[in-house]
């Protein structure tokens, strides 16, 4: 006996294939927004068209945009001279939150064949020419000094960081990767050793 | 400086107003949707409008419906001398569950005098009707003989249990209250002494 109205399944499932959602908080939401919150349904149903119709990718940077450049690259406050490069939007978030104030490029993914995304998929072309604008100070280039390999600390996030070194080291940029060690807080005892053997490698001399 | 597009910003916000969705979950699933499944997002989008504007309330049962009625209480073949009263629609999916085929009565709440939660909010107006119905035989009436209180068995589940079971003694109608005891699987060591007083007050002969 089918106790649900069609049109809640039918919500119950589109909940579902949201990441994190399983069938049961799925079927709690909807209950929620049955019950007690129908105008934060119509809301959330208005944002998700909104966004799903008028985000897109900045032409710079790649990261998401509701304008050709966003806001990120057009700004005039930014540092141009550094460029860092990232993997997700949500990376561009912690770096907001950690204090940078360069520019970015957004991978949005990382290399990973298997799945079918190399360069072209990660816009490494658009980066390449980039820099080559950077170089020959092309109009409407930014002047690009130094490159940040912000890509994540896995595999695939260091054979990515790996590949674009040796793209922007053909325009002489200088490239550098950000620091991995022992996180602020961490206690030496419960970090694992290839993190630890890093902390070592990347010591740094103690101010007197 | 603002790094996300404004559409961005109002889609979190949508997102965390949905309960146990917070900050982060919300910003994961406006990145997923964005970078890898915009359909899913118009998908959501299109069924949360539908299921805000079409789902309302069954007029017997107060359960969410798309009729005026819904498919549970039309059914034929359900028994509609038994009565079960839940507190909510996710009540009445566990109740399907554990393989109940009579009629069901959905409080849609529980009395909460604080929260301005009273008679008239849960629908007994309603459900003594139905009851006056089923004794005086009129016309649309169902002939219930057997009221089931399952609400929950939380302080203000057992006080509305307590109030509903006041209004159906006036119809000389059969009340009774789900078993409280050691769930299944549940080791005697572990639970807490108010069940196992319940679990000793409500036990059984066993059969030779």
């Amino acid at each position: 006996m089918q106790a649900e109205p069609a049109r809640l399944s039918a919500l119950i499932q589109a909940l579902c294939r949201l990441p994190g959602i399983g069938r049961k908080s799925a079927q709690r939401i909807s209950y929620h927004l049955l019950q007690r919150d129908r105008s934060g349904g119509n809301a959330l149903a208005l944002a998700l068209t909104e966004a799903m119709t008028h985000i897109g990718a900045c032409e710079r940077c790649r990261n998401f945009s509701e304008t050709p450049v966003c806001s990120l690259c057009l700004s005039e406050q930014r540092d141009s001279s550094l460029l860092c490069i990232v993997e997700s939007p949500a990376d561009v978030f912690a770096m907001e939150e950690a204090g940078y104030q360069g520019k970015y490029f957004v991978l949005m993914g990382r290399l990973s064949p298997l799945d079918g995304i190399g360069p072209q998929e990660l816009g490494l072309d658009k980066l390449a020419a980039r820099l080559a604008g950077a170089r020959d100070g092309a109009a409407g280039s930014t002047e690009v000094k130094e490159v940040i390999l912000a890509t994540n600390s896995t595999m695939e996030g260091e054979a990515t960081a790996h590949y674009i070194n040796d793209i922007v080291r053909n325009y002489q940029i200088r490239v550098t990767r950000i620091a991995h060690g022992v996180p602020l807080g961490g206690e030496l005892e419960y970090i694992d050793s290839h993190t630890l053997s890093h902390a070592l490698a990347g010591r740094r001399e103690v101010a007197a």
